[in-house]
């Protein structure tokens, strides 16, 4: 029975030893795939001003962050919820004068004030890569194709990638000139997928974005035949090259209407999904760092599920027990050789209870 | 010129590249050094109830943390100043049936509201290690041996000990059966080291306590000599075994009434440091956690100075260029290898000024 005065707050949680060892080791070989990429990792502070941790991505706000007054400047402040925005800031005040592409990366703790009903968690590793000074083709490939290799480094199975088109509902809204009001209607309809209302609201053009989603390589020719005019013919082109760079390392899927979640996204967005894992796993695409000429491309993942469904297939480790009066000496060689050891305190201290496998007895080490 | 926009509150920084990769090198440093020693690593959230933060240690307080309203529960959440605490209460709770000693460590972001005269900085990053069970002379000296090693892992050179005996002016007044008044008194000008004030308060028998510090063994010699009804003779004893352990391995001073810093530790305390370090680096020493039978024996790193000072030496990273066109089974072997490596997103790429050292022709390596 837990005293009440220790719980937690809702969806905050400790990730005890084999979860955050799980934890420990997504986070370092996400971290060191990136960095073998070229991907030079920056470190943000948790706590910036608010309006500061939104202004280098359009369509963000603040409104589900944890924020507080600063004593020191008597402004508003806020703990970030996103790295992605802290990245952009940094690639254009204290990186501004670095050649592009700038590839930089990032991995730390982020917490929100709600939960959601999908995932009640309000605070999540995040992990990302982001490639700044490109949004072509190029740069969605390395960034999709890193994403997949990251997710393989982390141990996830079974990757899927579900691609967007996160503006094509604005491209063909202009296209047909239609007003403001008759393409909110659209936007919210397709975010709804009820075609009846679709069609009801104006947006019988739009239909082929409803229709052409599911396997990407059905779901793509049905919106290139869909797309007679031609107005989304240079995506539909850039994500078939990106398709074809991973074809066989995931299963791709195509919902290219699909808007969820890519509030700051331009031509191009994809979601992360991996076998056991509930919900999604991650999502990228390309982006503008807002008030700089620098356009973007990148991906975060979060990892929290995952690291569950590891640190429940977790093995125990051999250790080895040091009893006292043990050689101090042998104890260091025994650990450069890679053993963990635990060293007795008390002649009372219990080998086997402490998880011990093997003890070390007049100076060699056998099995417990 | 950075737009004021951009800029950070006071107190708040980003790591760039080269610093957040020092900053990396520590951590795993660290942690892999204490994972050796059989410490298991938790993750306690950022953020807590208010009171939960600081239940678990006596004399700790929240003025000095970042709080803020829940909305989920409408109680006050604290952002965390201290894993220490939080280890205490997953020791306390979620670890509660773990045999004992339990040795667990942690590494992550802490924030303060306000900075201090000789540290400004209101985010750190904490490491640490906590020996649950026991605060024993073996524990101490384990977790005093334990701190210098994860030190000399982290690269500083040039380590001190400065250990303290932060009950012994409780100890020394219950024996002389001082009134409340004037013990607080003889501990304040105690913590003021003014030897005039403290005879003035009445304190002539904690002289020694100011006169006793310096090198350890002229200074605990001294110690021992005044101590001649011997109520310190135990911890006298146990800092000699505990000093005896780590001899050789760091510069070792005492100073016996030092507090500053040492609000929750009980017999024995200790502070650390480096060569071209300024400040401490971290502390440590035995402690109860409250509500238990748990006495505990711990130390925390706050490295962010050493981090600076290994940046600044940081070298210069090969890396290997990859054209347009190269083939990707050969990237893929050249990173297996351990190239880092940076591919080119159009024939602009300028493999130079992108910080290469190689590059990728021919399916050969080369110097740039």
């Amino acid at each position: 029975m837990i005293d009440p005065a220790d719980l937690l707050p809702e969806g905050l949680e400790d990730r005890l030893p084999h979860s955050a060892a799980a934890a420990t080791r997504v986070e370092r070989a996400v971290l060191d795939l990136l960095d073998a990429h070229g991907y030079d990792r920056v470190r943000p502070p948790l706590v910036e001003f608010e309006p500061a941790m939104v202004r280098r991505m359009t369509g963000m706000h603040t409104r589900h962050m944890f924020r507080f007054v600063d004593p020191a400047s008597l402004r508003m402040l806020a703990l970030r919820s996103d790295m992605t925005p802290q990245v952009g800031r940094i690639a254009a005040t204290g990186l501004a004068h670095r050649p592009r592409p700038l590839r930089l990366c990032y991995a730390g703790q982020v917490a929100r004030m709600v939960g959601d009903m999908l995932d009640p968690r309000r605070e999540n590793l995040q992990l990302g890569a982001e490639l700044i000074g490109s949004d072509g083709v190029a740069a969605a490939g390395e960034i999709v194709e890193l994403a997949i290799a990251a997710l393989e480094a982390a141990g996830a199975t079974g990757i899927s990638v579900d691609f967007t088109l996160p503006d094509s509902v604005d491209l063909l809204a202009t296209h047909q000139s239609l007003e403001e009001a008759t393409a909110r209607a659209i936007r919210r309809e397709l975010d709804s997928k009820d075609a009846g209302a679709l069609v009801a609201a104006g947006g019988e053009g739009f239909l082929p974005l409803l229709y052409a989603s599911g396997p990407f390589d059905h779901a793509i020719g049905r919106l290139a035949e869909f797309d007679t005019a031609g107005i989304l013919a240079s995506r539909i082109d850039g994500l078939r090259q990106v398709a074809a760079r991973v074809a066989g390392r995931a299963r791709l899927t195509l919902d290219p209407a699909e808007r969820h979640g890519f509030g700051y996204q331009s031509w191009f967005g994809f979601t992360l999904y991996a076998d056991g894992v509930r919900g999604a796993l991650g999502r990228g695409g390309s982006y503008q760092i807002a008030g700089t000429d620098d356009a973007a491309t990148g991906f975060s993942l979060y990892p929290d599920e995952l690291v569950e469904r590891l640190a429940a297939v977790e093995q125990r480790r051999d250790s080895l027990f040091l009893p006292l009066g043990h050689d101090p000496a042998q104890a260091s060689g025994a650990r450069r050789e890679g053993w963990r050891t635990i060293s007795a305190l008390t002649a009372d201290d219990d080998a086997a209870a402490l998880g011990c496998t093997h003890i070390m007895a007049d100076g060699a080490i056998r099995p417990l």
